[in-house]
């Protein structure tokens, strides 16, 4: 396992230690998978689902997905590649089983998340599990002192403390139900959810985004999926009220 | 201007953005240079002066010099090159207009650094100057993200705290004239200094690490130069007694 500056680091590098290869990414998903491995030469494609990227070098996956929460098993990401990577960013708050580090083929590298689950997002702090030769070269291209002393001192921290996990996970749920409880009475149909995100689906997006963006609210439209929106779950009780607000401009009469 | 999470990722970074390259680093000096441009690929050597670096494509200077604290002016680094890499790590208690940034010719790269002014090693904050072009390239190459939340915010607040730098200055001064005491009372001859380093010459440099050694206390002896020996300044008063302490023990009768 490799302790990295945050799991963006980790997928900036992959691209870099692979000849140039025919790379899968399984979404639409995080973008900057795809953003990442095409900068560095490989040939992308975005794929719907596993079986369209059997003759892919390279397959990537978040699991669970952002923004839809779908999760794979081990047996749906099929057999070995050049290389499989996991980005299990969203997986905290799932059953400790769902994490399919150690249960993959070789030639995997399992990416997991930190700040996401404990609340501190920013403070820089990753991990990736894999195979020693594969870490190895990944632990050389992040070069000695990557990771800061206060990410290295709050993750020590905050991982050794079950509390503030179970703690996180209730208020995130309980922030979650009231996220899907606004969205709902706003006329929003949901699509898919992670402990951080609700996406939902609209028939005119790009009136919601201008609206709520007039009230200050960013909320994440799809390229592809034209009538997918994606919120953040407000980290306030202030913020709650303010998106509360701001959503009766754009609900139906 | 680039903000990147600390010095050490942008000498990881620069030897990505150049075509392979006769690389010349003025040395000794902080060996990561040589090491991360000969890990791409390059053609890599070490000079000892401006003048044996006549050909390269690339120069790299740490300016001043760890460890000799040489200092080097715009004009003896010479012409327009491929690439100019000046790494002022070291500059902070020198005089302003000590520092190269802005008075070099075009494809030159000014990396800063900020935790070893600041008393904040491992915090991971450092700066790179140049031209819009380069810094863009470096910018995407580190991702977004790339420099977490507390960096941020310490770099802020300590960047606009005048007196926090001069306090800093105050102290390494005083802490480097008493460990210039302690070493010349031990045998030892000054050879260069840094703010946070002193650099000094002795005939039986292993018997000094080993003895030093047993006592907890690392200092770095240097391949190319077997009589030369760095010593970091001691942060605390038990520090500097443990320090002396131990140097009796390496001392002539």
């Amino acid at each position: 396992m490799l302790v990295a500056p945050g799991t963006q680091a980790l997928i900036q590098l992959l691209p870099r230690l692979v000849p140039k290869s025919r790379v899968a990414v399984l979404g639409p998903t995080y973008e900057e998978h795809e953003v990442c491995w095409a900068r560095q030469g490989h040939d992308v494609s975005v794929v719907v689902d596993v079986a369209r990227a059997a003759s892919a070098d390279v397959l990537v996956v978040v699991n669970p997905d952002n923004p839809t929460g779908r999760l794979l098993s081990a047996e749906e990401l099929g057999h070995t590649r050049r290389l499989l990577v996991v980005d299990e960013a969203f997986i905290d708050f799932l059953p400790a089983d769902a994490s399919l580090a150690g249960k993959l083929p070789p030639r995997t590298v399992v990416l997991r998340s930190f700040g996401k689950t404990y609340g501190l997002a920013g403070l820089r702090l990753g991990f990736a599990i894999g195979e020693p030769d594969l870490i190895a070269r990944l632990a050389t291209e992040l070069g000695p002192w990557a990771v800061s002393g206060p990410a290295l001192a709050i993750g020590r921290k905050a991982l050794a403390d079950d509390d503030w996990l179970v703690a996180t996970k209730a208020r995130l749920e309980r922030d979650g139900h009231r996220l899907d409880a606004l969205l709902a009475s706003a006329g929003f149909t949901p699509v898919g959810a992670t402990s951080l995100f609700r996406l939902v689906r609209h028939d005119d997006v790009p009136a919601v985004v201008e609206r709520l963006g007039r009230h200050g609210i960013h909320v994440r439209a799809f390229s592809r999926h034209p009538r997918w929106l994606r919120f953040g779950l407000p980290g306030t009780d202030a913020a709650f009220l303010r998106l509360a607000s701001a959503l009766q401009s754009v609900s139906p009469e």
